[in-house]
């Protein structure tokens, strides 16, 4: 990794020191003007997510704490790395001198590239090894590189929160993956696939820096000015709508109306998910609150529904249930995504609003709302085709015999992994 | 919620799509200078605030963790939607076109108002059902909204951190209900109003995201530029102060010099509270100080000896304490906010910077700092006004037999709310 | 405390109500040019870091949270009064009135003081009581600030992120007290010594934070523009590189290959700490890769080999390991720093961004890069010295008798200065 960064990787422009000089080349009047202050805000709050949202998200079982959190850590910091090259590879790289330029969006987008592997994580959670887990990073890292530049630059698609490049492909990998690893005896060790009371908070923790912080996630690479500042409002109301769904039909789906805090832990985040691709654009309002609840009703009855019946008749074991929070969300988010573009018309955004919200510039600059309408759902296309043909590959790959699974009975036990902590756990 | 935001929700002008036109017209030269760079930072800190901040701190009881923290997501979930409607209505209603126009510092007033209605929750935790919430919190906003306006738009007053506004009107609001729901046989559930060593520490979260965003909180709609930056200085020196005063009394007052984790817990917050008026005046930085020292020691008093007396002898069951936490210091803000405005002076904060602040500008360009601090007072009294009265009616409509509260066995006790919590939980 | 603030402490321009003023007489044209908004963000997150950070870092021990975390605050709050002052006198004081000149970057660095006290307390854990804290945090903010001005005042050294003046002067602060304290019989207590399952889970939550944010901790006080954005890239890529061979090492060190957690929550940050002086240099992409790699095995080594080396030979305890995350590291980091200062030119940098790296302004303007390193080296011996001595005179007043520290037997134990905390937690 060293030696491939020594090779390949330089600062650019904004973050070398030589931006005194390019401040005078460009009549750059400021130092604020440094994309840095547009942007750095709301990478700190998609790092948060990326390690303690996704890590405490998955601490939720009863002794598999450490391993979600733990691995999470490995995966996100491994993948950080690789995707830096990957995705430089592919977006960044300078054609004068054959040399990657990282900045602050570049590393934006190695934690939006970690968050797919890390959704592809979740459905897997408990049941594969580290190693297993570095095979997979490293994999997932490269599709989605390739993904993500087939859709945003051949196909020239808005994908700002990721609902096709991360939610749906990220997804549709680990279930996939998850398919082939299928572990037809797993009940053996179900004893331990549940929660106690504090892991369940713990796992809240998770949740609500996911929750809050999806504005920025959707926002952090939006155009500067009002695309940033309208995907942050758009999202925060879409959020706020699915958590009103999920209590609504977590409480109505149980017998004398408990709440289940499966739900209230993920389907909560649908809304999120779902404005990934629209969120920057004039959805308007309302449009955010009704993607928002009907995502909490979605994701709500796929935990009460699909998931049990993707383990018993598909054979697709889902520990987290992405296919509920990221999967479905993803989807109909892509879909919306394209109905708000193919519909978007100089009246609602302006002249040059519409110019600069989908950047109908240089090559571009003859595409109508409704062709980018008509790519859009093109790009969900590839998300799913390199999601399910991706996760296929490395499936296979990863049932290889040497990479050191746990056994059934081990599954959702840290103590294969950790040192000690068997011994400081009291009988629960 | 849905169809009032599709009746009467837009985007504001740098929200929307229009603002590259909007920058034309009123020679913007620069995307920073939307009001988004200004204060999404702040506001991110709210939001936090509000959900881990209030959500951690109320999952302290051995038993009602999940309820603490997962009944605060869905009131604030709620009260933000109907928030921006009621707070829209008063404040950003377009006269043009009659439609709300939302942006930034909206969704933070939002926030805000929640805020208020979490304070009151405080007082109630662990012995209202859902349901009682959510009628609760409608109401809360609502008239949260209206006294908002009234202190601030007609009386205009100064209260970027809502010493008045938030504060004193949020806890008196829920002291009020607390007082009619009043449970005289609560006794029977005692054994679960107390705390486990984990829940304490999960408790710790709260505070201190609490105490490290205040900052945030009081600048975050405070004015461009030393406006912002002096509210989070002087939040930040009365919290140090809070923090060293209920060390000391917390230890001075118990046998043997032992710390009580409920004080730290709370009185430590109190400075950023009292600090919520004053803190973008100019009120120097050992004024701070000073307001933050009393806080502590007020606050740290409340909770040894003015909580069981209000239990006692005024039958009001204060479960988190706010009657420490939010009433008293935020009185004492609003005093405090009265006499540095009433004492304001050219000499010390220049023409425009004395303009400026106290935005003596348009229709109150006359109005002198005496007045202001006249005004600042007749604020305190509307805030409380709102609170006590507000407060008494939502009681007796909450006490109306048909809202499913919990019997006294079942009060601070999450089994009756959620799903499977009790089969997990071990005998403590 | 309030009266010296009242004496010496006012607002800098730029927190002060004459902004309008400032802003006229200087032809500035935004509110967006008050440094306010170029360090707020990165002075939250340094916020966070020192309160959530350091706070639940120090969770771990199965029955001493409350200290780790609760002590924590009391000497963060402490002092950054203190610092305040301290660091006034020393860096900013108006030789026009007398007067300290307080806004955002005294605040930062009055957070960055207090982080040399609680790296301090890091070896001290468990085994002092919070008088002996108090007088350890009001002696090191002395010495801190001292040394502070020597190393970057008179020698004009570069230390953006404290490898030198933050970490090695902490650490060796602390293990020089921790030295002089020594307890022979302490295994006594050892029982409580250790961790169990969920203090564990909490302490990640300290590791998290710190890891995420330690970008811009690094970053805070760098340079406007390509020096805060190149800091944060550094620092970025230094801890990532820090996970990966943190676990490599800690499973190659095992039996069976099992990771031990207390590498995972330590050793990770190591590289963070080592680019505190090297971060917004031009170290290049792959040096800042190679400096984590190094750290990261440096400090687990350091955790399997030489903390047991130093309590049984050296006779210091030291209860964290801040040998391992911040001398060794911050020591590498000082060496990193002076090589890449003296190799620094005007083709890598630029002439402009030379000067500006480096502050050759005034009557530095002679300087070379050759000389700066010079300089930077001579900067690392005046931590030790400061560390070292200052460590020994204040551990000898430590043991002094009158101090109340705990016995041997109440060593790790919460229930020596907490109340009730005994009643609640059950026989682990």
């Amino acid at each position: 990794m060293i030696i491939l960064f020594g090779l390949f990787v330089r600062y650019d422009e904004e973050s070398d020191a030589h931006w005194s000089e390019h401040k005078h080349e460009n009549n750059i009047t400021s130092d604020i003007e440094n994309d840095f202050y547009y942007r750095y805000p709301s990478f700190q709050d998609v790092h948060v997510m990326i390690f303690v949202g996704f890590g405490f998200l998955m601490t939720f079982l009863k002794r598999y704490s450490f391993g979600g959190v733990g691995f999470n850590f490995l995966i996100a910091a491994f993948g950080l790395q690789w995707a830096l090259l990957m995705q430089g590879w592919f977006h960044s790289l300078d054609p004068a001198d054959g040399q990657i330029k990282i900045g602050i969006e570049n590393i934006i987008n190695a934690d939006f590239c970690v968050a797919g592997c890390l959704i592809a994580y979740g459905a897997l959670l408990g049941k594969v090894s580290p190693v297993q887990l570095m095979v997979l990073t490293l994999f997932g890292i490269t599709l989605f590189a390739v993904e993500e530049y087939i859709i945003l630059h051949v196909l020239h698609v808005r994908d700002a929160g990721g609902s096709m490049v991360i939610h749906t492909f990220g997804a549709y990998y680990g279930l996939t993956i998850s398919w082939i690893l299928y572990r037809p005896k797993l009940n053996q060790s179900k004893n331990l696939s549940g929660s106690v009371y504090h892991s369940d908070v713990f796992a809240m923790i998770g949740t609500l820096f996911l929750w809050m912080f999806w504005p920025s996630f959707n926002s952090a690479i939006a155009d500067h000015g009002d695309g940033q500042h309208r995907a942050a409002i758009n999202t925060y109301l879409a959020l706020s709508a699915s958590v009103l769904t999920t209590f609504a039909i977590s409480s109505l789906s149980a017998k004398r109306g408990k709440l289940d805090m499966v739900h209230i832990q993920n389907a909560t985040l649908a809304g999120g998910v779902a404005m990934g691709t629209a969120a920057e654009f004039m959805i308007t309002t309302y449009g955010s609150l009704i993607v928002g609840f009907c995502c909490g009703i979605i994701s709500t009855f796929g935990y009460l529904v699909i998931t049990p019946f993707l383990e018993k008749y598909m054979k697709i074991q889902d520990t987290c249930g992405i296919h509920n929070l990221h999967a479905m969300p993803g989807v109909l988010g892509a879909v919306v995504g394209a109905i708000t573009a193919a519909t978007a018309s100089e009246s609602v955004y302006g002249h040059e609003g519409l110019v600069n919200t989908f950047d109908f510039k240089g090559e571009y600059a003859e595409r109508t709302p409704a062709m980018q309408g008509g790519f859009q759902a093109a790009g969900l296309c590839v998300a799913l085709a390199f999601g399910i043909v991706g996760g296929a590959i490395v499936g296979f790959i990863l049932r290889l015999p040497f990479w050191g699974d746990p056994s059934d009975d081990n599954c959702f036990d840290d103590e294969v992994y950790w040192e000690k902590c068997s011994l400081v756990f009291p009988s629960i």
